[in-house]
């Protein structure tokens, strides 16, 4: 095994080694057949298996129900952000969106070209620190759908619980999906980007639940409605063949250490760490409220810009990798998705612990 | 190295073999980051110069004029059958196209809810035997573009030579582009899936001339405008980090063979070889007309739908893969990309030849 960084990116992020290691094996030789992975036709049956293999690993891990549909998409969670309101609003029709972070913002944006958009419920005076108790917001009674970012990647928040309402939840998942458990059958539509937790940059989970499938209007073009791909298998054109392939090893590799439940007490325990080092020092100033912090995206600020700089320098210097915040924002982020070794994370306590000592403020 | 079949898939399909190796060493640990390449930010330097390079040799290999911007695009070809006339069409604006084959036909589809289409010229009622002569058809002076499909995968034909029209051009070329010369600076807007002569599914490449980029209505969703993608390098979301990385050891791959040139050369050599075998035959019915025939797909009958069946069970047994037609017209079909090495042409005519002695007809 090569030496491996601790790679906290937020994304495209860490994988587990194994699978890695069979996705280079299999770029150049798939299954024995003389032929690369990326080099074998769609529609062969090697390559179908492994569709179907992914789907039916998802459904198993997510507990997704029969009257689901899962696709596997292109052009990332952000076109899904005009893709909803396209197939499921229209003139006349609302819907209701919970503004919790930059990609929340970026969706609002997109819906309203489509309908009529109630932001119920906004954190950006507050530079999204938190995310709304159910108390804090109302939606409508004629909204089609109620709209929220699971976890927000780069305000490091999170959804504690989801909302209970009577109106159907969207959600883009694409930074905590698969990271704790949760019914799916709250939700008329997840979707989410792989690059976190799910595998590489290229390919877009989509559950949909089929009776949204009728929805889209006649002028929909055909790769944007929904219906295309589900009666296709996501097959309707050539799909993203690799990013769904390592999807697949990923989500083998998921359920080999225990599925969702054993992974959800994992990220408790990597999350519970940074929390109680940022808690008990006063050095670090998490960015996060309490009760809305993330388990994936741990971000946390120092005293000044410079400070921040040097300590992600040093970190990086032994193998820490990727700990800057967003450009947006700015401070320290600690990714810690699914696949981040708890060791990383001690490692990163330990620094944290080491940093403050050499540095005091 | 491993035995590799010859494959003559029409995409996904065959990559150089030293591309491979190359993906397969780096998707465990690029560049010696201790990060496998689908784990590394695409915000980071090393991947930035990933894409950099890929776009610069794209320039270098085609003779891309300065005033064009590459874009490195997900959703397929087909999602630029929308987004054509979704940027440059509109209520009262027309353009013309030219139906040679199924993925002209889904172009047309999708251009039809954007604006006017004329269909100036049909191969249809022939079974797409042919391509027009420039004297077959007349453009309108009050078309924004002529469209057409470069090459026809799935009927084996392809324009000899582009259209000279006043009009802008704007071609799919997705199964053959690198594999000739052609003078960009004719064409407003060039687009091409990845999978067939550039790399792996899941990236494609549009090449847009710069003054195209102001034409999408206020109207148009964010990742729909090329504008958003021309302005920020194809990095305003997450790209399609894997796939853009293997288009760039494809094109590095082509410089170092001589580029575009040299392997219009070999493409001659490969497709003239096969259409020979065809032609003295009478055995093998070629389905395209000569003047139309395809340089990358070469499209054949035997006299049976059951004696095709046992050349293609046949020659599979013996390495030869994928020469299965496109589901939707049957017979035969060798797809021989840049990639494929003529040694494989060699034996596919020595099969095709031993065939015939043994299934006389």
């Amino acid at each position: 095994m090569v030496e491996r960084a601790f790679n906290f990116s937020p994304g495209p992020a860490v994988l587990p080694y194994e699978v890695l290691e069979q996705a280079s094996r299999d770029v150049v030789n798939f299954q024995g057949l003389g032929m690369g992975l990326i080099e074998v036709s769609h529609r062969s049956k090697p390559f179908i298996a492994v569709m179907d293999e992914a789907e039916a690993l998802l459904r198993e891990l997510m507990g997704i129900p029969e009257n689901y549909k899962v696709l596997f998409l292109q052009g990332g969670a952000s076109s899904q952000f005009f893709m909803v309101p396209m197939n499921l609003l229209g003139p006349g029709k609302k819907a209701t969106y919970l503004n919790t972070g930059t990609w929340s913002k970026k969706a609002i944006k997109e819906a309203k070209l489509f309908g009529e958009v109630d932001v119920a419920y906004s954190s950006e005076d507050s530079k999204f620190v938190r995310v709304p108790a159910q108390n804090e917001y109302t939606v409508s009674a004629d909204s089609e759908y109620l709209y929220l970012v699971s976890n927000n990647t780069i305000y490091g928040t999170a959804f504690p619980e989801f909302p209970v309402v009577d109106t159907m939840l969207i959600s883009d998942m694409s930074s905590d999906i698969l990271s704790r458990q949760f019914d799916v059958s709250r939700f008329g539509l997840i979707f989410a980007g792989a690059q976190k937790n799910l595998g590489p940059a290229g390919v877009t989970v989509v559950v949909i639940r089929e009776d949204l499938l009728d929805r889209a209007p006649a002028t929909t073009p055909t790769m944007l409605n929904y219906k295309t791909h589900a009666e296709k298998g996501s097959m309707f054109n050539t799909p993203p063949c690799f990013a769904v392939y390592v999807v697949g090893l990923v989500l083998k590799w998921l359920k080999k250490i225990g599925g969702v439940p054993a992974i959800e007490k994992i990220n408790r325990e990597k999350a519970a760490m940074l929390y109680a080092k940022i808690d008990e020092s006063g050095y670090y100033r998490g960015h996060a409220e309490p009760a809305s912090r993330s388990l994936m995206n741990v971000t946390f600020n120092l005293a000044t810009p410079e400070l921040e700089a040097k300590f992600i320098a040093e970190a990086t210097a032994i193998g820490l990798n990727g700990l800057k915040g967003h450009r947006s924002v700015g401070g320290c982020r600690a990714s810690i998705y699914n696949a981040f070794p708890i060791e990383g994370v001690v490692k990163l306590v330990e620094f944290m612990r080491q940093f403050e000592l050499a540095n005091p403020a």
